[in-house]
């Protein structure tokens, strides 16, 4: 080849170079394409651009470019009951199949009835039991298997679909947005943190390491083979709710985080910590206030209470006098599941 | 500029990358550059090289290249004290002085008194409570802002120096071998999570939410104006020692570490935990043999236990038994300190 020609070869593969890279910078033009335009939306690329222009009075540094996400209301479908506690109730059978005399002991009795009213209105402390009983006692690494294959199969009783994709995609876009501009997306959940580490990869591409949540002790021990394992334990370090969500991100990721992400009363300390750090910060609560697409539960949205995601009119309030945004779902967002039309 | 010239300079530009792309892959040529030739830097270098090479039946993918490191002992110097304890011990006129009913209560009395040997002879009892009196009661902000402090004026005895200038340099350059080749190091240590999180980013280049270490509970709660802020509780959630290092890495990793890198009886567990995975392991015990540039003590060195950091012969023994590496200071470092000559 000439010299000439080989300028020519360089000169195209300059020209398209230039092409997709301004083809990327239009693709880019709308960060956040399942959301509707408006003052959510808005601070939210207000927040990122101001928080990521090096030179800007807000600029925070990489390192400390932190967001924490609640997980069940925030990520994904909470109703009519976390996906957690069906996993608990639908392990009973083989908890009571290994150890056959927990048949006739309550609660274990009433969830083998199968009777749903029955289910529904077993106490807080029999749930506990359950809990214990279906999460503790076995090696993790059996933990993890059992819950995999249990995603598999499992299916949310509306819409007939593994729980993993009913994550509302304006959030998965969201912390898209996010990490593309170098923010380290942690999950701080009120569930399990090794329930949670199962699926938080494939799902929402958050690697098990920044999944802060409920946790147990685990103990360390060796099998017949002398090879080294961890066992689940029945013993509470960490309840990751309410006061416990900023106590575990400092446990976990010992960070401030410079925004956060919640549906509940049970992150409003996650994020009044998130706010008292200095410089930019940005908070919001997610809404379910869209009964045809989701749910509309709960006070915040003129509706009553249920039993799992209480967004109270005093954290309404809070909310508003803290300068957190309240995300209608209804209304910030284009579709909320990647099946919807 | 006519076409020529402009190819000319594409040309010249082409061949200064060539140039800077060859000089650096010279610079590499050696990545362990303080560490002497022989099985130890072989193995490391074997070890990055498989499972960094894609196609090799040993690769790693990036997500799973974690590699832990114990602190006191195989990063740096943990002789004739740690660290943390010299800092609890140097702080209790600071607590006396808050709390003066203190001055004539043991065992605040026998350090206020400044007695070498009486300090040195209390029990372990006595050093928990100095440790309870001084790591927790205060609000975490505070905690950072006096460990900072002390880190700045407090002098090794011996080298008359900072304790963050007492790194061994070749764990240093081992570390920055593995971080270049997409791995993930953390401090898994025996001393306090929060403690080791204050200095960890300057000293090691290893950000808070990659420590790993004892930690006590923090309590969420509210100043008088309002502000929320965490207070360190006298409640431990994790001894981070001996079978609490694999329990810790569950609790805030999740993930099995690739390699692991300790100097005592304290770090087996975690050497074990890492052996247990599947695929390419690397397990390293320092052995401190070198009495002239830093230490030399403990039965695997042929001499006596001292406080702190107890390599028995057992250990010895099992290292190699299991594969693992044991690194002679002695033998295998060039240097130790950044500035030994």
């Amino acid at each position: 080849m000439t010299k000439m020609a080989t300028c020519d070869r360089l000169t195209t593969l300059f020209v398209l170079v230039l092409l997709v890279v301004s083809m990327r910078a239009h693709a880019q033009s709308d960060p956040l394409p399942t959301w509707n335009d408006g003052a959510t939306k808005q601070a939210i690329v207000a927040f990122v651009q101001q928080t990521t222009t090096s030179g800007s009075a807000k600029f925070v540094p990489p390192e400390e470019r932190v967001a924490t996400f609640d997980q069940d209301g925030t990520l994904w479908v909470e109703q009519p009951i976390y996906s957690q506690v069906m996993y608990c109730l639908e392990r009973v059978p083989a908890v009571v199949k290994a150890k056959p005399e927990l048949a006739n002991v309550e609660p274990f009795k009433t969830v083998m009835s199968g009777n749903r009213d029955a289910i529904a209105k077993l106490s807080k402390q029999d749930l506990e039991k359950i809990l214990v009983a279906t999460l503790t006692g076995m090696p993790v690494d059996q933990f993890n298997a059992d819950v995999s294959k249990w995603l598999d199969q499992a299916k949310h009783p509306r819409w007939k679909r593994p729980y993993t994709e009913l994550t509302y995609v304006p959030m998965q876009d969201l912390m898209k947005y996010l990490r593309a501009n170098g923010y380290k997306t942690y999950i701080v959940t009120g569930g399990g943190q090794d329930f949670v580490r199962v699926y938080s990869q494939k799902t929402y591409g958050i690697p098990p390491e920044q999944v802060v949540g409920t946790a147990g002790g685990t103990s360390f021990g060796y099998d017949k083979s002398g090879r080294p394992f961890l066992t689940k334990m029945p013993k509470l370090l960490l309840n990751d709710d309410a006061a416990g969500k900023p106590e575990g991100i400092h446990l976990v990721i010992g960070r401030r985080p410079a925004a956060a992400f919640g549906n509940s009363t049970g992150d409003r300390q996650m994020l009044e910590y998130t706010g008292a750090g200095d410089g930019a910060r940005l908070m919001m609560l997610v809404l379910q206030d869209d009964a045809q697409r989701e749910y509309a539960y709960g006070p915040a949205a003129g509706l009553p209470a249920t039993k799992v995601g209480t967004f109270t009119q005093a954290l309404h309030d809070e909310a508003k006098k803290n300068g957190w945004f309240v995300v209608s779902m209804k209304n910030d967002w284009k579709r909320i599941f990647a099946f919807d039309p």
